[in-house]
């Protein structure tokens, strides 16, 4: 029996997923294959973000015929997920998938490899990632804790989330207590809102108790999973704070580094793959779930006026400033980001977003 | 030695591209290599097209460490550009590198898979394709011929083209001799220009010679190193024919069915890398090369203004029209097509597009 038929038959070959408590797989092949341990912040199975994870680990043991077989584990099963980043930085397990900006306390300039307020969106930031530097700097910050990262998912422009009321000037979040984690946060604390950061699998709770007033969370697509529509009724399109939420495998750079010139191409292919994967998936879903949030559950959907977007953008000013003053390296990253974002963002108006404003204007296509 | 390091020091897995003229190399990874020729329509090295399909070329090998062992071919070096396609068909060669909308006179449905006036740009189209049925009317139109293809690359949203005067009303294009292919085409004659269809390497003698008035081609990074600045100074943004130019892998379709899964994985994971890859080249070059074309060559840039682009909808309705008349296979993609356009489009427009405008217009970035 061929390697690669034993690996089908066994189930890891298609699946490549230990569930919650399983044991680490003995090798399965040979004494050659290497065991690639990776622990993620997301729930398993979740559509989209859980299912995204699941896909690329398996990925690399199908496409590896198992010379490294990946064991997954979700949010909670090994770790809990705002543990992974010291779960892999210490080498216990070799690789996490999750968010990159959920490590902006250790050091700020982890958020401009996820997301940033007024930032680039998805397409703009992986062309600075792969051809304008940016993976260059990311390679220098997560260095600096012994680890690797490359792009492995996109889950798009985020909503600007679930109000229980219309937000028509910034006035209007005063006093709000929301769920908005990250730079996003503290763009709204600016605006007199109080931001509090729980994981996704809490705030469903927190909204229907009144814990809290509002959140964001994704999009329409996972956005209707977690039911958020029973608690609020006010769902804003296009939000300033999480413009492209770009996700990775952030990897022990000593493990990588003992990596072979071929598995290390295995694996950044698996991730440039899911990286498309993820982005085309929530693209083709949010028309669809946004439709169901509307026609299933009567959902109001608003955009932010621009009187509201003018004090996003006075707001997220004075956040980049505070970024800039924590070191040098966070002012040279966001230096970067921030030209990259000029230099790509201005022809990609006249181009992409110029071009779909005046095809939706002319066959009437809108929501 | 292993066969991966045999293939690295032979220069095949960094390179993996035969020059013209080369016989098929002998195969190297032992009796259960099997070549894979490749035969494109870009010129050698061209940068974007050629460069990102050599780069896919020689992946392919270096992934299956020479399982596949490709050998490319660039735009007449084994048939001319527009023969890769019965090349392919007949068995010759076992793939090509093209854009399928150049098989729209065998059958119009091909102009879906690349791009059509009006259309969706490459984020929608992919996520209609990988997600959304795409590919399953795709494998429907290229089974018919013997092929089975896979998306490998897109140049974007293409520019409007180079025009020697303004283009002020749809009047302004009346009697022009234009080079723009395919549906687009067909839009342009509908408008009283005359489409004339050239490959890309013949364009600039004719825009010198004036045998052309105008053209289109790809957009700034492209363009720049074909000169067409030296012929015409009005430089148009988006335009209408070509919303997102996406790339293929076309191969024997008896071949792919040969192929065991892992080859099969392999492939389609090497595609999906290079699909995101050359989005993300263009889209950081882009910025810089359009801003080289206006400083260094005092290129005056234009946007198509909304009578234009009234024009040019209406057109386009026409174009569909007959388009769906050709045969059940062409209305049944064209249908499917336009739903998936309205779905996805709406929602895009919502969030990816929506913030860009507000992103930009309060950040003043614009070119």
């Amino acid at each position: 029996m061929k390697r690669r038929e034993f690996i089908t038959k066994a189930g890891i070959g298609t699946a490549g997923v230990i569930g919650a408590g399983t044991l680490a797989t003995p090798s399965i092949a040979g004494s050659h294959s290497k065991t690639m341990t990776i622990v993620s912040t997301w729930g398993r199975d979740f559509p989209g973000l859980g299912t995204s994870a699941q896909r690329l680990a398996a990925r690399i043991t199908e496409l590896s015929e198992g010379a490294i077989t990946t064991e997954y584990f979700a949010g909670g099963e090994r770790v809990a997920p705002f543990d992974v980043f010291d779960e892999v930085a210490s080498g216990n397990s070799q690789a996490y998938i999750a968010a990159d900006y959920y490590w902006r306390g250790t050091h700020p300039g982890f958020a401009y490899f996820t997301a940033v307020p007024m930032g680039m969106n998805s397409p703009e930031w992986n062309a600075w990632i792969k051809f304008g530097g940016g993976q260059e700097l990311w390679d220098e910050i997560s260095g600096g804790y012994g680890l690797k990262a490359l792009p492995a998912g996109s889950t798009g422009c985020q909503a600007g989330g679930w109000f229980n009321k219309e937000i028509n000037a910034a006035d209007d979040l005063k006093g709000l207590k929301m769920r908005i984690p990250g730079l996003g946060g503290t763009v709204m604390s600016k605006l007199g809102a109080s931001p509090i950061s729980v994981p996704g699998s809490q705030i469903y709770e927190n909204l229907v108790s009144g814990a809290i007033d509002a959140c964001e969370w994704v999009g329409p697509w996972n956005d209707y999973f977690l039911k958020f529509y029973e608690a609020a009724k006010y769902y804003y399109t296009a939000g300033m704070h999480e413009p492209g939420s770009n996700l990775c495998l952030g990897m022990n750079a000593s493990w990588w580094g003992s990596l072979s010139a071929h598995e290390k191409a295995i694996i950044e292919t698996c991730c440039y793959e899911e990286n498309g994967y993820q982005y085309m998936e929530t693209m083709a879903n949010n028309g669809a779930y946004l439709a169901k949030l509307v026609e299933e559950q009567g959902v109001q959907v608003r955009n932010f006026n621009d009187d509201v977007w003018d004090s996003f953008g006075e707001a997220a000013e004075e956040v980049f400033e505070e970024t800039r003053d924590h070191s040098a390296l966070a002012a040279k990253i966001n230096d970067a980001y921030q030209g990259a974002m000029r230099e790509i963002g201005g022809m990609n108006a006249l181009f992409e977003t110029g071009y779909i404003n005046q095809r939706n204007r002319i066959l009437g296509i809108e929501v």
